[in-house]
């Protein structure tokens, strides 16, 4: 059975060959369009309190819904790209950030990971 | 068999429940570290051609696996607090593209999407 | 007397020329570069408050400063790539924003600029 | 004689407290509308080549002459909330610039700032 993300890639694979857009589809470019669309998820939180961020009417919801899609199917082309597999890369990040941030030293304590002495 | 995306949210979840973490991943905040992360991608690739992009040696690509790594765990971390099903908001964005822009009519060309007349 | 813009401006640009880096300042690139530093100023604010963020430590402070210094030198240097008068092109946009957000129509209402009606 | 920064930064302070926005204004919410904007910049120049990205056209030129607007206003807010000197900040982080990549050192190799050894 073919995992979600593997059908997802097949698709965006023939919607940018059916179009000739593969000749725009560098890695370089598809950083830039990914990075585009995470402002365009932060423009609609910018001016709303944490508490109004988690609570979006249906119609903000979806257009949320429609920027993580963008991002989305931006990492997918980008990992399809460079030949990375996005979920043993997210595993191997996790088994990272576990070993980096032990639960019982870091509990409660959101530094920016910069700020973790080593 | 459940999805890998579906593993992975749980790993995540439990990753942020035993550090207490989940009282930092507003929807807000999460959307910030998301383009944080993007910001970090872009760094990789920035003063790199297009086609040195596509180039990249072992030690690069595997830095730059990492940042799409932490992109995939916010989106799924965001998608989870929203109650965002990923792949169904990836799906429908792409049957809104498929018909926005028709592969006989864009064929080659990529402007910006909202330069296309509608 | 010189503008401080144009005394920066100058500044960075025989930076750029003493290390041979013209050439990799093309107006694309330098726009990676601003949005990797605007990325880097995010991380610095995604866990913190909102009253969190506007009392930050001497230290944190001058990192952050920096940050915006970044962002600054990217801007000067894009808008000098593309012969763009930074000063007259923010004049221009506040003359347009006054028009656009009458005080008296949009007080204490602070919306996402697409969703204002035209 | 006044800077043309200070004079940006009273009608930009002007703007905002005529529409009671100042609330809004924290110095986290002013980072993500910053970052918003660099999205918003990436998005001219993700598909143009580097040489399209120096020959853009009048109309083009416009309207990214306005995103370096909104992302210069957003700067200066951010930087009188944080009560920084911007141009101060600017001419600090270009000495550190000058000293950490000499010019006989650094010519024609512009690696990721984080990969030149210190």
């Amino acid at each position: 059975m073919p995992d979600s993300l593997d059908e997802l890639n097949a698709r965006l694979l023939r919607f940018a060959r059916e179009r000739d857009w593969e000749q725009f589809h560098s890695p370089k470019n598809l950083a830039m369009a990914l990075a585009g669309e995470a402002g365009e998820l932060l423009e609609h939180f910018q001016w709303l309190t944490e508490s109004q961020s988690a609570e979006l009417d249906e119609d903000k919801k979806r257009q949320v819904a429609h920027e993580l899609a963008d991002i989305l199917n931006y990492l997918v082309r980008l990992a399809e790209r460079l030949d990375i597999d996005l979920i043993a890369a997210a595993e191997e990040k996790m088994a990272i950030n576990e070993r980096r941030y032990p639960a019982e030293k870091v509990r409660g304590d959101a530094r920016r990971a910069s700020e973790y002495p080593d």
